[in-house]
């Protein structure tokens, strides 16, 4: 059982941002997230894009964007559940919340945040018969490790920069790398489609295009894909994993039967104080929520995070109260021990 | 008369970010400050410390968060009104709004957002029973052009940072720098303290500590001060200008008397949906307001101002429906001509 004092589901800029003012008020948090990667949409879906509207930078990377959020927060120590979606959620006599993930992990915390975005990212998955029978034995939809493929041959469906990505990466990695797609264009990054075309060029990867993979073999894994070739017809690849990449759409899931009042595929929430949800201790903030007037921006997940702890700590606290101190003249005290802090005036004479 | 969609009172970071969320909606802003220079209590309180709980900023000098945010709002091509304070407004019968300074000047707009933070900075004077006949004729609490003490004689009185970096600063400006102080210590930083101390040695720098300046003579314009040491007595010394620094405090000032409901010196607004005041088409954003669960943090004056400018839109274009659009995807269209966007995915077909 992992234990902390926020739960926090959901690794998106919101989540991330909610450790760091949680960290000020001396609670610690933990996330879960169903992607392998914490910065939710900014990270699976526009990491190399440019955001304009986070205040203070004229211009950042999503991708940069969560990796500065993940240094801010790094001496708050947050725990990560990731991989994992959190499917049930059960209150305790003491009002305490017990969340159970999809592989059974448990958390137990006085204070549940949900900063689930649109919902937990899951995967599109193509039609093929029997591909549920293989999951976990050769196909899967989010590479989360990529040294599973080390000398491994592998067969990558898809068009988008994922799939291009993941070629370009694995071409390294794996004994054999082959890249299905239904058309002669890809969609990407001009770099990486150049590379895929060089890696081509120089036998690296294998190309089938005007193709679809419409058939998984093997006993206990995965052996092969049946391909079905536009002009060609249809024939076996040997392979030992299936990866097909058509991108994650996220679902609301498992989170809209915990009781939450929904509206619009959002969970209501009560912006007049603290974006508590209608059962006390578990909020939500970030895009998940909604309130007359919400904008689904980050920038409005950082408020809400922010005034959520306050009420978070009331409630993990009832008899403290506490004094907001602002963090350039108190510094930051991290869990890790560090400190940092401005540098103090001198009273000096001079003679 | 100054004619814009938003008037912001208060150039603080508040008032600064809603320059860009309204340029996002295509409305112009103007910003009136009682202080010479934009950035509020950041840039007039404390420009070297660092902040931490910036989102997305690990650590930012309060001076370098201003920067940004002027580099961001730059191509909305904000208005500005520097160095007066908004004295009165007057409704007008299209419920527009003017606004007037302590300097007379006048502007006129739709809709009005105050961001004055904790008010409008007013300089500490020093009590001088004849300080307030010289005014703009020699004496001076806040510097707004350094270039008027070119080859000029002055006194400054004060023991602190603005005093210290002045001397400093004029040191290489006015043709004599004389610097008072009631106390040998001095509290600052530790360069500007040893800069001082070494000007001092270079004969750069008149010191006469421990000593206050308690007279001032001249007719149309100062010609001297009486200096009162603590061991020696009363002398005067010769001067064209005299500058007491003893810093500036906000005080929320005439727009007390608006008829905006007030509570704990701030401005009551809606925070169920707009942050709009008691008088519609008057908004309160940042510091300067108050609502249930109020954090006086500079991360909630950007969410603040961000929905406000949609609810000003709207008062704006009562026939326009408004749809919101991520920076990511649409880019920013500056009033400048200029533009900034995502570079955009290719299609392109590997052969
Ligand atoms: C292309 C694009 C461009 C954008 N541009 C901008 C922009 O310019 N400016 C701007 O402000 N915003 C922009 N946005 C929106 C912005 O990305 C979101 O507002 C932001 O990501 C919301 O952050 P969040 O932390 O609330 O949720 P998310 O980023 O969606 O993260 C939520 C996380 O929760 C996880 N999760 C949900 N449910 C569960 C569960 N049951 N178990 C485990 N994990 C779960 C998900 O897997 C996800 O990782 C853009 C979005 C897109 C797609
Ligand atoms: C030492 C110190 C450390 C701080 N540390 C932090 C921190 O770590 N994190 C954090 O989030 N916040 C911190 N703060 C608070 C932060 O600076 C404020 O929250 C922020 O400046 C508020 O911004 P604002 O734009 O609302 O108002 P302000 O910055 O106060 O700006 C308001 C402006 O309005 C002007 N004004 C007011 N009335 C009038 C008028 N009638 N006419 C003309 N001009 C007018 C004022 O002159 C002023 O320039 C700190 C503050 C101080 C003093």
């Amino acid at each position: 059982m992992i234990k902390t004092d926020i739960l926090i589901i959901g690794a998106g800029p919101t989540g991330l941002f909610t450790v760091f003012e949680a960290g000020l008020l001396k609670l610690k948090c933990h996330l879960i997230d169903a992607l392998p990667q914490p910065g939710g949409q900014c990270a699976e879906i526009y990491p190399k894009k440019p955001i304009y509207d986070i205040p203070g930078f004229p211009e950042v990377l999503a991708g940069d964007l969560v990796d500065n959020l993940m240094e801010q927060i790094k001496s708050f120590e947050p725990g990560f559940t990731l991989g994992e979606r959190a499917d049930t959620i059960e209150k305790q006599e003491d009002g305490t919340f017990i969340v159970t993930t999809n592989r059974g992990t448990k958390h137990h915390a006085p204070v549940v945040a949900i900063a689930g975005g649109l919902g937990s990212f899951e995967p599109r998955k193509p039609p093929i018969a029997n591909i549920a029978d293989f999951e976990d034995k050769g196909v899967a939809y989010i590479i989360r490790d990529p040294e599973v493929y080390r000398d491994q041959r592998v067969v990558i469906a898809g068009g988008g920069d994922s799939a291009l990505d993941w070629t370009i990466f694995l071409a390294d990695v794996a004994s054999e790398v082959t890249l299905v797609h239904r058309r002669n264009e890809f969609r990407g990054a001009l770099d990486s489609v150049e590379k895929v075309a060089e890696l081509k060029k120089l036998g690296k990867v294998n190309l089938i295009t005007e193709a679809e993979v419409v058939g998984l073999h093997g006993e206990e894994h995965i052996t092969g894909v049946t391909v079905k070739h536009k002009t060609e017809g249809e024939f076996v690849k040997d392979t030992d994993h299936f990866i097909p990449l058509f991108g994650l759409s996220p679902k609301l899931g498992p989170i809209a039967n915990w009781g939450l009042e929904i509206e619009k595929n959002a969970i209501k929430v009560d912006n007049t104080l603290d974006y508590q949800t209608n059962i006390p201790g578990i909020y939500a903030i970030g895009d998940v929520n909604t309130y007359p007037g919400k904008l689904k921006l980050i920038l409005c997940g950082f408020h809400e995070a922010t005034l959520m702890c306050q009420s978070a700590y009331q409630r993990i606290h009832p008899d403290k109260k506490y004094v907001m101190k602002y963090t350039t003249v108190s510094g930051i005290d991290g869990f890790d021990g560090s400190r940092k802090e401005a540098k103090k005036a001198v009273v000096k004479s001079i003679t």
